[in-house]
């Protein structure tokens, strides 16, 4: 293991994270509030962790995946530890495992929160929750570029010629320019949410607040009824388009930008990805309107919103779903789950991985007819390895064993089923947004500490984490 | 396809079961019951129906997995429906989809009843739906071994030598000569727990009834009350060792008569089943114990009886364990789940597929640590093929996905969620036992045949009849 480049690397990070509580600071300044003392603190203690991680001396460059899911893994550890900081220094949230809960569903782009009322927050804090969401989302892409060979479907595609792994003295470069690519879309993106939800009404801070917390998927709003609040149809497009395109595959966002204008609809999971939003848009639509009496427009609008923002695993809302009908709810659960596509910055188990699943299912069937048949897992034209299908498969068995286990914790914590269920489920799959939005704030500390590993888990595609769990890793 | 064959065999069960509705009609004339002039009437159509599909001659002996995925849907279709004449036509279901939904229930092995009031029935009516259960557990047996070779963990045990299939011509004379020697053990249980549970007190008739629902995993009672009824210790006992008994995989049991005495705790399955037994009953007593103030030994009768009940799917009950904490409730939820070992009478996931899956998680973080090694799935002494090891996953993925398409349908003819959820589940692991127990019979027609659909194919291994379903099938 290649100890002391991991530890440099967690150093630059910690660098990065205090220059990144800059504006926060300059906010404070600006506002006179309270909690510049908070941010300046935060800024030092986490500049001279950073600084004095950065003096070890790499001894050489070679990273395999074992330093890149230690990497992974630590990284996200400590940025929400450090970036915990503020909110404990600022005394928003007294208990250090509230402040990290916090921090850490933030950086997980999961934007549940333990703060009942938002909008009684300063512009330097609320810039704060979702300026880590932004950058939780930039991570996401890195990580799917560095590791997800190995463990995510939509690395295969990217790194072909490497299959079944690129060796080691390839990973870096190649990740790091790629890596490059795909930011500069994700810059162009922000920059355009911004400039559009500027134009549609909303003030320069609610326009940035809200352009961070789509692009990662982090949904945390400055407002306590979250897009609610604007009331307004341009707004909801603008957010609806941007979290739909946040869904897709960021390389194929660059490949469309390079000229490929066609790659959206060659491509396989984009495809069923948006039919799956048309299809649950059209029965939740039908639903609200005959169980609640909505005029079919509204019922559409709330429908094409609340789907585009749970599959995309967002949770920005413009009304309280939990009290629709159960038809829907159970739908939008089931969007849960499903999740964005591969290499985007959405979480949950993912389409393509969905579709694989059922692909090798499908291959299943023809095989107990056709017993002599060997028929590969095809996914648009290109054949799916066996050995992706398998960590595909296992992929989908651990996210359900991972939930059993979750919520078995918090009901012998005393927390009731549907509770518990609710609970694990939006924070696995890093939606975040619960009803009552006290929710969490009323559990236990260990209860949240559980939660906050399945945000973890979640978003590093369970793997990651629980592959550096394990003993053998470090022997 | 040998459709010749497959109407002779279908004919033959339906003589068989013809024979089988004899008791019950004698029951009926000692009675005087009214429900006599139903089994005549039952008997005879049955009977008619059999012999004209008796007197079609086969070409040929020759069958394969298509004839037997076919003869068995086919079949347990077709007895499930002649099943229910003797329902309808005494007039205690008078809907055709209400009886056949209760003769589905029985022959599956579930025990989901729209009976409210079980003890206004007549002793030929009770003993039929109890006898259905027993015929459906032989069944099962019969059908582990012809099909599941393909399809099935424990027949490539049985099977080895005849991987990845047995050729035609040696399936039948060694299905019949295997399927002999088990229901030797069957009958043997069924006689031992006949006694026993006469010596504890029973009536004989009682016995018998209890007897029945016991082998099949049936469940079915001639109690509203199920064994709470009896409040007798030992009848307990009785039942709670024969329900483990028929958990366990039958050709263990008659390994063991053989003379391997020490078959049971050779087999990774059997050991493991016994052990999550041990714990489930540990926990759910630690829980009624902390929350229902129970005393000790109180809240360890009613748990084991209950987890044996739930894990084997057989759903006799002491106790409304829908009354229980949320943690015993949900603990019992994910036993219908694991359900019991393969190759036994019980139903659900099985506990050997849930090793297989888990064995095979385990590999993929080896393998993500050391990428180079290519590590089998091994269980016990002996190495699961990769096909086996596929099937098995796709089996996962398919349970979980027919729930969640079951469910959704429920939801959207206007069931409420938790309602919906219980029914799914426990009809498609065919324990059956709800709470309230009048919970199917206030459903929509349309929802009753959904779940009878549920039944099906949680007994038949989903795969039996979704292949049959599939347009490949018949081309
Ligand atoms: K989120
Ligand atoms: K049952």
């Amino acid at each position: 293991m290649n100890n002391r480049l991991i530890l440099r690397a967690l150093g630059i990070m910690l660098c990065c994270l205090a220059v990144a509580m800059l504006p926060s600071l300059a906010f404070s300044i600006v506002d006179a509030s309270r909690d510049t003392l908070a941010f300046l603190l935060s800024i030092i203690v986490t500049a001279v962790a950073g600084f004095a991680l950065i003096l070890i001396k790499p001894g050489t460059m070679q990273v395999g995946y074992k330093e890149g899911f230690l990497v992974a893994t630590s990284g996200w550890l400590l940025l929400s530890t450090f970036g915990a900081l503020p909110f404990y220094l600022s005394g928003i949230l007294t208990h250090p495992v509230d402040a990290f809960f916090e921090s850490a569903s933030g950086f997980t782009t999961t934007g549940a929160s333990l703060i009942a009322n938002i909008e009684g927050l300063s512009r330097g804090i609320l810039f704060w929750r979702s300026l880590i969401h932004w950058l939780g989302g930039m991570g996401i892409i890195v990580l799917t570029l560095a590791l997800m060979p190995s463990i995510n479907v939509a690395g295969f595609r990217m790194f072909k010629a490497e299959v079944p792994g690129p060796t080691k003295s390839k990973v870096l470069p190649k990740v790091a320019q790629t890596a490059r690519e795909l930011y500069k879309v994700y810059l162009l993106f922000s920059l355009g949410e911004f400039i559009l939800l500027k134009v549609a009404g909303m003030s320069w801070f609610d326009a940035m607040i809200h352009t961070l917390g789509t692009m990662g998927t982090g949904g945390s709003s400055s407002k306590n009824a979250s897009i609610g609040y604007f009331d307004s149809l341009s707004i909801e497009l603008i957010i609806i388009f941007f979290m739909i395109l946040c869904g897709i595959n960021f390389s194929l966002h660059y490949s469309v930008m390079k000229g490929n204008r066609l790659a959206y609809f060659k491509d396989p999971e984009t495809k069923v990805y948006l039919g799956i939003i048309a299809v649950a848009v059209m029965l939740v639509s039908i639903n609200l309107v005959n169980d609640l009496d909505y005029g079919i427009d509204q019922a559409a609008r709330l429908a094409l919103f609340q789907v585009a923002s749970v599959i995309t695993s967002t949770g920005f809302t413009t009304t309280d779903f939990y009290q629709w009908p159960d038809f829907s709810r159970f739908l939008l659960v089931v969007l849960m789950f499903v999740g964005a596509c591969s290499g985007s910055t959405g979480a949950g188990i993912k389409v393509i991985r969905l579709l694989i699943v059922l692909r090798a299912l499908s291959n299943q069937m023809s095989r107990l007819i056709h017993p002599q048949a060997v028929i590969p897992v095809r996914l648009g034209n290109s054949v799916i390895p066996q050995e992706v299908v398998q960590t595909v498969q296992n992929f989908f068995a651990l996210f359900i064993v991972c939930i059993g286990i979750a919520v078995t914790a918090l009901l012998a914590l005393g927390i009731d089923l549907s509770t518990a269920f609710m609970a694990v489920i939006t924070t696995i799959s890093c939606l975040g947004t619960v009803s009552p939005a006290t929710m969490f704030a009323d559990m236990p500390q260990v209860a949240k500490l559980i939660l906050t590993f399945c945000m973890f888990i979640g978003r590093l595609e369970l793997f990651t984490i629980l592959v550096v769990l394990n003993l053998k890793f470090w022997r």
